[in-house]
């Protein structure tokens, strides 16, 4: 492994996040929020430190390959680096004492799940709200693509980690260079955060927490400046608004490329779009005619007004709450729960297992059904019409080993400790993993809508913030950084 | 497919029944329980009948051969015809009048599963007990691998029928003959059932319990004879025996065979035995740890003594009860569903995912992030030193795909009717499926070991009972037998 290369790209990204966080000091300076100047200060010193001693450690140009495997690990390593950065402003404020809650806020909001240990939002300076609303619009298309589309890297290097931060079971450029790629990427998203603020301001809310809630509706985040989360609005239209930028920020970055490039029939005969919309109105319209049966709400309109947003914000692993879904029916609940975690489309912002690899896994075991019935027959797994590779298969099949054996270890893990909270901690420290490694935020029970995390220990915090790590980086970058070999030399 | 090879296969099925149903009939009269003679009088006389049309149906020898698919999907059919005739005694004697709750009682027999709906099983005639504690000891080792043994079939319809019902994700044969193979199994059973018939006498338990007790420890069933289970003696003897018996007979019993042939070196030399021990002994060990810090118990022997019953009883998939563990701590009890679910080892009793598969899907998944650092190299999974074929590895993936869907699907489905029960139902309804299609029989919450099924509605009872067979035929012979295909003429 090269050292000097990762501390080059490592320093690389320490001057971006420094870059970034010199927004919320000019909004401190704005809001004139003078107590937090020196938090944001220290923390954009640390990067350029960083920064520094990258840069000096610079390889020669022809120095700069990196190997596929090496990619994963330093993507996994940058990843941590990130947080423990952006938890600083949070801790030298004072805003959040404790650094071990300081990094699972801000781990949860890189990784895009919105979990928070606040019990008062609302508490918060507005630079410090606007600093949590961005590391969630900066994570959810990802911080090494951003910095892939405006550094001059070789393509190599550069595939090797975005390759670890695009989600989805295959990686596929949009065009050849992949540096245009990410450029495209973050236009489209940049695009539609901006129609997105637009029309939240018209829908009368106010304009900074226009910008935040935008910020985390595309991000799929979560996070709310309001203790109420969207429901402090009581406002349908901003609620209609926000559950359609949840669906359409969970669609595959590429359909809307193929669109722009004039292949609409093609990018909406999408498999993986038609089953996502599926899943939708299917559980949509369940919930509400759960929610309808046992009268949870006062008429048919307020129950699909509720299941719709709630089912959006799970599905698109968003998790902003109208409605404390912890109070509806069991099975209502359970769909819920069920809906995160096969999360939103590989390539979006969205988190969970992604709706391509459950058609994969659905497909490959209905294969298998049928193999045992005729066994000299040859079936192919394909989607869109075009086959998918048995590698694929396989690579898909063992995530979802390593995704079930994740979510019993840490729920294992996390109930070690003895944590202050009430009700059944089962419910509580299951779902509580489901959420954070599907990147969605609420759970059920002690974590649901109306609950948080500040109860959990040190220790289970520290889980549950590697937990989202493993879900936004999809397992492999965190699981190989701990592998020696990854980091051997060729 | 052949109709009347199928009728064929069913008659003699039902008649081993009949033949079977006299045993409590005979103790019926012997015990002067007059009044349940008419129930086995008329489930007899319901074998008789579909044997006679069975034998009616007989075709000509040549005509008896079965493709592997169909195998399993007869499999399928025939343990649900034995299940509908196993629940005749104790729906028509009255004792469980409703016909959903006796058919839920038989088929958590069959499939040593455990589970009850009884409050009192201690209300039960002394002959019904006996046919409930019988039926699991059958399906411990498989009716039709009993009907193997017996019947005078070709090798090729043995082998279609054998291996949809003998556990494990691979199947092979100890000797040639399947039919010699099948009476080997049983005389293993046989003798070690009555060793421990012989042991529970000599630690004073009475005759009757012990035979019953024996039949559930054989099987890995988990019926009793008293409403407090295995506590109801307070015998630290009984209990060790017990345990030991319980963790015998989740051994692969190709592993007596390799022993009483001579090859014990061999033998204990498995992977999959030695990885079952040592779960067993990390989870001993932890568990007892819990206890002790949490001061469940008086002292550290009775921890060890509770925590080592329970693991055994939960690991073999029996489902006996010393201590009611819900109220124990949450990390412990998340244990112990941990180890329910990996269950014992592939051609043994016990239930579960086996110990097998986990070791194929935990040494698959290590391959596959070794391919990720090195994509180049070639591994292959090895176990016992001889390499796995590429087919079993995907059919084990499949079939944790498959597992884990119907975990969720069946949680889901139970959740939809109102149950009448105490507490948190997330919990109750997730470890109900759990336990049921792991075949064994309590799980947490208010279906623990001082709880019972009995609240759950018919809908919820029949899918618990469609889990059980589900996990005792391992998925495929259930499934297939709902494919139009199964059923299609070559």
């Amino acid at each position: 492994m090269n050292y000097r290369l990762i501390a080059f790209v490592l320093g690389e990204i320490a001057l971006i996040m420094g870059a970034i966080l010199c927004i919320p000091m000019f909004m401190a300076l704005g809001f004139h929020e003078n107590h937090t100047l020196a938090a944001y200060g220290i923390a954009i010193g640390v990067c350029v430190l960083l920064g520094g001693i990258g840069l000096a450690l610079r390889p020669p140009k022809d120095k700069r390959d990196l190997r596929p495997s090496s990619g994963f690990a330093i993507c996994g390593m940058l990843w941590i680096v990130i947080a423990l950065i952006g938890a600083l402003p949070y801790c030298i404020s004072g805003y959040i004492p404790n650094y071990a809650d300081a990094l699972f806020e801000t781990v949860s909001g890189f990784t895009t799940t919105g979990a928070s240990i606040l019990s008062d939002v609302e508490a918060l300076p507005k630079s410090l709200l606007f600093w949590r609303a961005l590391t969630q619009w900066l994570g959810g298309m990802g911080v090494l693509v951003l910095a892939i589309a405006i550094l001059p890297h070789n393509d190599k290097m550069s595939t090797a980690l975005a390759k670890a931060e695009i989600p989805g079971p295959q990686f596929g450029k949009l065009v050849s260079k992949l540096r245009f790629t990410s450029r495209i990427l973050y236009a489209i998203y940049i695009v539609m955060t901006l129609v997105l603020i637009g029309i939240l301001c018209a829908c009368k809310m106010p304009v900074f927490d226009s910008f935040c809630h935008a910020f985390s509706t595309a991000s799929t985040g979560g996070f709310s400046v309001k203790n109420a989360s969207i429901a402090a609005y009581n406002s349908v239209s901003i609620e209609v608004v926000i559950t359609i930028f949840m669906v359409l920020f969970s669609v595959n970055f590429n359909i809307y490329f193929m669109i722009i490039i004039g292949h609409f029939f093609k990018a909406i005969r999408s498999e993986e779009l038609i089953c996502m919309f599926i899943i939708f109105f299917v559980a949509v319209a369940a919930i509400t005619v759960d929610l309808c049966t046992r009268h949870t709400f006062g008429s048919v309109g307020e129950a699909l007004r509720y299941s719709s947003f709630n089912v959006a914000s799970v599905m698109s692993t968003t998790g902003f709450g109208t409605a404390d879904f912890t109070g509806w029916s069991t099975i209502s609940q359970m769909m819920l729960l069920g809906i995160m975690c096969i999360g939103g489309s590989a390539g979006s912002t969205a988190g969970g297992m992604k709706v391509s690899r459950f058609i994969i896994l659905s497909k490959s075991s209905l294969i298998n059904l049928r193999k045992t019935l005729s066994p000299r027959s040859v079936y192919s797994l394909k989607i869109d019409g075009k086959p998918v590779g048995e590698d694929t298969v396989v690579n898909v099949q063992n995530f979802f080993v390593l995704y079930v054996l994740i979510i019993i270890v840490s729920t294992l893990l996390i109930s070690i400790p003895s944590a202050k909270m009430e009700g059944n901690m089962f419910e509580t420290n299951f779902t509580a993993v489901i959420s954070c490694f599907n990147n969605i935020g609420p759970g059920l029970g002690a974590v649901g809508p109306a609950g948080n995390y500040g109860g959990y220990s040190v220790f289970s915090k520290l889980i549950l913030s590697m937990d989202m790590l493993l879900g936004r980086l999809e397992i492999l970058p965190i699981l190989l950084m701990f592998s020696f070999k990854s980091w051997k030399r060729v």
